[in-house]
């Protein structure tokens, strides 16, 4: 088969090159996906009992980016949602990240006050700042707060989401953890959040509907790769199994999703509550909340299990957050420099770095005009 | 690309002569479907309120056939479900096929009495006749029986469907309306009547698992067929279409659905209702009463419109039932007979001919053995 591209992987950053390719330019591209579907680890579909629920882990859209949001809203139409999260800490549930009303639920009235006073003097109202800057900080009640959120929200949920302790991380990952001055509970602060309406595969969907796309599934590109003429090849897979694994394989996190569905309208107060201390899991999800399916008696969640990665038995999630990790993946980087006429390398597992979905699709769109749609510049 | 099978079209008839190829000889199937689904005509999916609806009219699997049952079952559990069908008469809603209980509904008791008797006399109670066998009796009562069901049954439905006058039809569809000599109010006697617990759709999934089996959404099989190596092609989609209409287009009758939720329990007192007489629609399907949703609230239902097929336009749905065009077809086959050693011609747009979903498994199970999996008998 002949085609202008070769695109692998059918999720965020392989779709938004294949509709630009498709519909700016009017080339041939063919996608090969090794799953059975469209729309990478932001596949949703309906479960046996009709609620729609996300196959790799709650999925919530937020942006600042215009360009994004318009881009996207070709395909879809929005549910707006302001997503939530709860934290179950000492047996209350607070607001994550950790807010003023996070301190009052959890201390003494006239000691929540006392460091509410302490934090309004040192920031302003609705400042995000990070731990760090309270670890930091001369005042010792502040220095107190951020032991306590150290301890109880990051320490525990940082142990069971990568398996390490915190000190075995890169210290940008422990000093980031966010604390929000104000009483704002949302989990995002982003100007546009929303659900797409009739889900992300839907969303997919409408992306590919050019006759010049064409989907391949079930398939391993490597099983098609010497049968197939293209031009170019963009590479949204893992970059180390790209370079069969020379510098060894780049390490990662996987999960594991229990599914349960309950026969009530409300499991939980909120679309997603953490457990930092108790519990195997990290994190149950109610997907309900965050699609607002109206009509559908009962809920289905899912509780999440962090777990080792291993190739070929689960999926590779999270890149794991280690500076020597991420050296490993700049020798297959450089490693990629060489071919970059032949290959352009996009997406989270192509370079080895955890992107938001509108992360990933800024990024897909700035690819294709800076690398693909070169035509465009020649003329200008 | 290198396969042993190439196949056109992702329908029963597609999906299970690729499962059959995959797993009893191991060989390498590419599956081509022209649409972004799999399951062909049988394809349903979760509309956007959680109902589980058919996409290309209501499926109902039935057979007597314990092969086709054991077949598919391992790849789907079942839900016991028996299709009833009310018709609208004279404003009121009788069992279809018209039976014992149609005739106590629609006249007076006396008049509904000796009718009864009259088909008693000469009928076994649970026959399912023919109108054919009611309009040439010799007693006058069941003749006029027979006018009467040919009238408000039949004539007008066959008007929407066909968009032609019965008489233009081959006699054989005239004189096939079936009538029961019972109360039994199901639409099918079969042995085996039942829908698949997940859906169709993911029923063939689960066919489709093998990594032997490669599938190529979005794309007519001719865009690709130059660029792909393989012994054998499995043609599943219209014969004419084949040969580039070369006898001319054979005709076809198309539908049109229109899908609408309603914000209620139920709404109609049937999974199908059939309006001979009234509206421009034949029938109304409600999918919750033919896959017992249980938990979702309110109700999709989808009102059937016949139109005439164009192509490119619509689909092609039924062969149009006419002797000449029989005659056309044959000369196709006749052609398919000059590459058969290359082509295998299968299924119901290949063969243009009406086959239920369980006659179009049993017809690929049975070439499956008779044309592909001969090196079987000769071992043997
Ligand atoms: C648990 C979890 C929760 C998340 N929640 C959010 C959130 O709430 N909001 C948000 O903005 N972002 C979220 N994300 C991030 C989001 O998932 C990513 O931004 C997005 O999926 C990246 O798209 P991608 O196309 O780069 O990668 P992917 O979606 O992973 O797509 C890559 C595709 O390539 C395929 N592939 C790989 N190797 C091969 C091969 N050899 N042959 C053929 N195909 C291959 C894979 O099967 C996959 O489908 C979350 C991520 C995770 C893991
Ligand atoms: C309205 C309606 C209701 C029905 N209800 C019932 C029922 O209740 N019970 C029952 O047993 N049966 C029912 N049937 C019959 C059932 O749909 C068929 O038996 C079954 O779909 C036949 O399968 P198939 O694989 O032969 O054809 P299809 O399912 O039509 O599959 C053929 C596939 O080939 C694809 N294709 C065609 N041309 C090309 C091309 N050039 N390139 C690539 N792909 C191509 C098509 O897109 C299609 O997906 C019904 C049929 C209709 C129309």
């Amino acid at each position: 088969m002949k085609f202008d591209y070769l695109i692998v992987g059918a999720g965020f950053s392989g779709c938004v090159m294949a509709e630009r390719i498709s519909s700016i330019l009017g080339k041939r591209v063919l996608i090969v996906e090794q799953r059975n579907h469209i729309a990478g680890n932001a596949y949703d579909y309906f479960d046996e009992n009709g609620v729609l629920v996300h196959k790799f882990g709650p999925h919530i859209f937020h942006t600042n980016s215009k360009k994004v949001w318009d881009y996207l809203s070709a395909y879809t139409e929005w549910i707006p949602y302001y997503h939530r999260v709860l934290g179950m800490l000492d047996g209350e549930m607070v607001p994550i990240p950790f807010n003023l009303n996070s301190l009052n639920i959890l201390f003494p009235s006239t000691k929540a006050k006392a460091i509410e006073n302490a934090l309004l003097e040192q920031f302003k109202l609705g400042d995000k700042i990070t731990i760090l800057q309270l670890q930091n900080n001369k005042n010792k009640q502040l220095q107190n707060l951020a032991d306590y959120i150290y301890e109880k929200v990051f320490h525990g949920y940082t142990v069971k989401q990568w398996g390490l302790r915190p000190e075995e991380l890169d210290a940008s990952v422990t000093g980031r953890v966010p604390i929000l001055i104000s009483r704002d509970n949302r989990y995002f602060q982003d100007k546009y959040q929303a659900m797409p309406k009739h889900g992300y595969t839907e969303m997919f969907r409408r992306m590919l509907k050019s006759p010049n796309i064409k989907l391949l599934l079930n398939t391993d590109y490597k099983e098609i790769l010497a049968d197939v003429q293209f031009n170019k090849l963009i590479f949204t897979g893992p970059i180390d199994m790209y370079f069969e694994y020379k510098f060894g394989q780049l390490p990662y996190r996987s999960l594991r999703f229990e599914f349960e569905f309950h026969n009530k309208e409300e499991f939980q107060e909120a679309g997603q509550i953490n457990y930092p201390n108790e519990y195997e899991f990290t994190r149950i999800t109610e997907f309900k909340k965050l699609t607002h399916q109206k009509n559908i008696l009962g809920t289905t969640i899912a509780r999440e299990y962090p777990e080792v990665y291993k190739k070929g038995i689960n999926d590779p999630y999270y890149p794991v957050p280690k500076k020597e990790y991420r050296e490993q993946y700049i020798l297959y980087e450089n490693e990629a420099q060489t071919i970059k006429d032949k290959v352009i390398f996009a997406g989270r597992l192509a370079e080895y770095k955890y992107y938001n979905m509108d992360q990933i699709v800024a990024r897909a769109l700035h690819l294709f005009e800076k690398e693909i749609n070169t035509e465009k510049d020649n003329k200008e």
